[in-house]
C-alpha cells in the first residue's frame, strides 16, 4: 500500500501533498504502468485522511493525464515515456549589473528637455477619473479616435500634413511600426537605408527578412543615381534633418525622389520625420508627405523623442492608397498602447500642452546648443575643429583637423575617460569624407564639464 | 517686381506669408529656374515691410532649397523638378461607424470578469507619486526589473516555474511577442500550429515569412505522427486548455512532445499558457515549461486576458539557453510597454490584488458557466446538444445534433438574429468530427437572455 508521510506536507492542502507524492513515485517508475492502485475508500483508511482528500488527488492525477479511472473497477497507472531528466536547474542568479563607467564626456549618452511631468501626471490622473472603466475597453486597433483626431490637428497646424485620423496608426515605437511596415509593403521587396544613417531601422528590415541596401547621402541628401541604381522599392529618409550628417534635403531633391516613387509601381518612401520638432533658425521644414499627392510616402514620428523613452507612443501617417490594405492585412493586430496612455496623450495635445512644452524645449535646446558650441569656440579645440548641421534636430557635427585614424581617435579617447560617438560608426560603407567627425548629442552634455574634456581631445589629436 | 496683397495673410506671420508666396510662384512656374530676385531692400521697400521680414523668408526658401543665395550677387530660383500636382487632396471624411447589429446571442462576442478599477487606479496614482520623474527614465529592453521579479516569483508560486528575471521579456501583447519569437528563432523555419486552434498565432508567423504546418488535436492533444510528419521545428501548443477544442494534454503525450523537441536540433515548443488561470476542477495544470529540463520550451502568457484587453502586458519565459541569443539579437529593441502600466503591475502583483483577483473572477466565471449551463439544460436544445470542455478556460463546445452544415447553421441562426461562433471556424482542414459544434464563450453571455436564443436555435436544427 502507498505510504507518505503526510506531517511534512508544510501547510500545502492534504490532498495536493497526496498528488505530488504518488505523481513523484509515477514519474521515477516506483509505480510501473498499468499498475492499480488501490481503491479510494482503502487509501484512505490507510493514511488515516478522509475519503474526498484521495478522490481529489486521484482526480487531478486523472486530469493531467498520470492516472486512468476505469469504472468499476479502479485507478491504473499510465505508460509516460521517462525522458532523462537532469536535477532540477537551479534559477539562475541575476547577473551583475555592469560597473557603470563614469566618462569625463559621453558623446553616447541620452538626455532631453525634461518633460513637464507634474502636468502629465494631472493630465493621467484626470483620465483615471473621468473615464473610469471605460479604460478597460477594448482599443482600436489604429488607435483610440480621441488620440488620432489629436494627432490629425497636431499634423495639419504644424506640419502642413492633411490626413485625416482613419490614416493614423498608433503604435508602441517607432521600431514597432517598421516591423508594421514590412508585413504591409512585403518582405520580398529591398529597401534602400541612407549611409551614414539610422542603423536601427536597416537592423530591423533585416531581421524581418527584407533586402536592404544602402544609399550614400550628400550635403543634398541621399544621392539620386544610387537610388535609381539600388534596385530598392522603398526608401527610408529622414529629409529634414538627416541623421547623422544633418543635411536638409532640399526641395529639388525631394521633388525628384518623389518622381523616382511615382515611375514604378509598388515604389514608397518612408519618411521618418524624427526631431523635425527641433529647428532653430526659420521655420520647419515641411515633410515630404505634404507635397505627395500620389500616396507614395509612409510618414513616422514619435513622441519617444519629445515626451520621454519610456513612454513607447509612435504614428504612422498612411497614404490613402494604403489604408484599406493596412485595415485587411494588419487590422487583427490589437493596438499595442495602453488606453491610459493613449487618452493622457490625446489630453496633453489637445490643451496646447504640448505646444507649449515643443516651446520650452525648444529654448533648453538652443540654450545648451549655445553653450556647448561656446565652450567648444573657447577651447583650444575650436582651431582644428569645424561644427555642422547646428540648425536643427538634437545633434551636430564636429569635424576634426587630425591625421589619427578614428580607431586611433577612440581609443586614445576611452583612455582619457571619453567616449566618442563617430561619425563613421553610422556608415555602412567606410568614406574618407564622413572620418575623424564626432556626433554631438548636445542635449545630454554637462557644459560645465566641457572645458576639461575638450582640453584632453585635443592632446590626443 | 513680385508684388503681394500682404492683407490677405490672414493672422500668419508677415514673413511666414511672403514665404508661402514666393514658393507658390517658384513651384508654379510663375518664377523661373535662375531668375534674380529682387534684392532684400528693393522688396521690403516695394512691399512696405522691413527688411528683417524678406531677409526671413529668403532665408527659409534657401533652407528648403527654393532659392540659392550667392554672395554679392543675390538670390536665384532653383531648377526644381515640375511634378504634375493634382489638387490638393481632400482629407477624406471619416467612414460612418459600422451599424452595429443587436444580437439576440453572439457567440463571438467577448467579455470578462471586472477588473477592480478602484484599486488599479489607485496603484497607478500611487505609482505615479512615488516613482515621479523615475518614470521617464528608459526601461530595460525586457522590461522593469521589478515587474520581471514579481511575474518571476508569481509563476514559481502559481504555475510550478522556475524562472530567474533575466528569463522574462514584457512585450506589449503576445502577437507582439510572436513577432519577436520568430526574428528570435528564424523564419526559415517551419512553425507548426494546432488544428482547430488559435488561427492568429498562425496568421502572424505566415505574415513573418515563415513556414507554417498545422497539426491535428484530438481529445489527448497533438497528434505526435503528424508532429514527426509535419517537417516543423517549432510546435506551438496550448496544452493546458486547448483553444477551441479545451482539451489538456495528458503527461504522457506532454513527455512524447518534449522528447520529440529534443529529438532534433533547433526544435522549440512554443507554450501558449492562456487562461490557465481559470481551471474550476483541482488545481491548474502544470505547464510542459515546468517539466522541460533541456530549454526546448519558449512560455508565453498575457495579462489582457486576465486583467483588460486594453492593456497590452504580455511576457515570455526564455529558455535558460535562448537568454543570450536574445539578448545579443533583439536586446536592442526598446521595451513597448510604458514604465507606469510596468510599475503598475508590479505592484498589483506583489501586493497580493492579482491573486484576489484571480479568486474572485474564478468565482464569477464559474457561476456565469453553471448559470448559461442551467440554462442551457433547462432548454428544448438539452436533448439535442451535449457540452465538453467545461472544466478549465473561458469557453465550452456544445455539440449539436442535426443534419444541417455548419454554412446553413450560420445563415439560418443569422436570420433569427443569432451569431454562431463555430469549431470549423478555427479549422484549417474541414474534419467532419468538428462539424456541428458550437463555440460557447459564456462570460460575455447575458444568462436572462439565453431562454429565448436557445428556442430560437432549436427551431433551426
Amino acid at each position: 500500500m502507498l505510504t507518505y508521510d503526510l506531517s511534512r506536507r508544510e501547510g500545502a492542502p492534504l490532498y495536493d501533498y497526496l498528488y505530488r507524492c504518488i505523481r513523484g513515485d509515477i514519474l521515477a517508475g516506483r509505480l510501473s504502468p498499468g499498475e492499480r492502485l488501490p481503491s479510494k475508500r482503502a487509501l484512505a483508511r490507510h493514511l488515516e485522511v478522509a475519503v474526498v482528500t484521495v478522490e481529489n488527488a486521484y482526480a487531478q492525477l486523472c486530469a493531467e493525464g498520470y492516472l486512468t479511472a476505469r469504472e468499476k473497477s479502479g485507478y491504473y497507472v499510465n505508460l509516460i515515456e521517462t525522458r532523462t531528466s537532469p536535477p532540477p536547474r537551479p534559477a539562475p542568479r541575476p547577473a551583475p549589473p555592469e560597473p557603470g563607467r563614469t566618462w569625463l564626456l559621453d558623446l553616447k549618452a541620452a538626455g532631453g528637455a525634461p518633460l513637464p511631468f507634474s502636468v502629465w501626471a494631472r493630465l493621467t490622473r484626470q483620465a483615471l477619473s473621468e473615464q473610469g472603466t471605460d479604460l478597460l475597453r477594448p482599443v482600436p486597433h489604429n488607435g483610440v479616435p480621441e488620440l488620432r483626431r489629436a494627432i490629425s490637428d497636431y499634423l495639419y497646424r504644424f506640419r502642413g500634413i492633411s490626413a485625416a485620423p482613419e490614416q493614423i496608426v498608433v503604435g508602441a515605437g517607432t521600431e514597432y511600426l517598421y516591423n508594421l511596415i514590412v508585413q504591409l509593403l512585403g518582405r520580398e521587396l529591398t529597401y534602400a537605408l541612407e549611409d551614414p544613417g539610422y542603423l536601427t531601422a536597416g537592423r530591423i528590415y533585416a531581421l524581418n527578412g527584407a533586402g536592404c541596401a544602402s544609399v550614400p547621402v550628400g550635403p543634398l541628401g541621399p544621392d539620386l543615381e544610387a537610388v535609381e541604381g539600388s534596385g530598392a522599392q522603398v526608401l527610408h529618409l529622414s529629409p529634414s534633418h538627416q541623421f547623422p550628417t544633418g543635411a536638409v534635403t532640399p526641395i529639388a531633391r525631394r521633388q525628384a525622389l518623389l518622381s523616382w516613387a511615382e515611375r514604378g509601381a509598388g515604389r514608397y518612401i518612408i519618411e521618418d520625420d524624427y526631431d523635425s520638432e527641433f529647428r532653430f533658425t526659420g521655420r520647419p521644414i515641411p515633410p515630404m508627405q505634404s507635397i505627395d499627392h500620389l500616396g507614395r510616402v509612409l510618414y513616422v514620428n514619435t513622441f519617444s523623442r519629445t515626451l520621454s523613452p519610456s513612454m513607447r507612443i509612435s504614428y504612422l501617417v498612411l497614404p490613402l492608397s494604403l489604408v484599406e490594405r493596412y485595415r485587411e492585412r494588419l487590422g487583427f493586430y490589437s493596438c499595442t498602447v495602453p488606453a491610459l496612455e493613449q487618452l493622457t496623450l490625446a489630453r496633453f495635445l489637445s490643451g496646447g500642452y504640448f505646444e507649449q512644452h515643443l516651446n520650452r524645449a525648444r529654448l533648453y535646446y538652443r540654450e545648451r546648443r549655445d553653450q556647448v558650441i561656446a565652450a567648444l569656440e573657447d577651447s583650444p579645440l575650436a582651431a582644428r575643429a569645424r561644427i555642422s548641421g547646428e540648425n536643427a534636430g538634437l545633434h551636430f557635427l564636429l569635424t576634426l583637423d587630425t591625421d589619427r585614424t578614428d580607431g586611433e581617435l577612440k581609443a586614445l579617447a576611452e583612455a582619457r575617460d571619453i567616449r566618442l560617438s563617430l561619425l563613421s560608426d553610422y556608415c555602412a560603407r567606410p568614406r574618407p569624407e564622413w572620418d575623424r567627425t564626432l556626433v554631438i548629442p548636445y542635449p545630454a552634455l554637462d557644459p560645465g564639464r566641457m572645458p576639461a574634456a575638450l582640453a584632453a581631445l585635443v592632446e590626443i589629436l
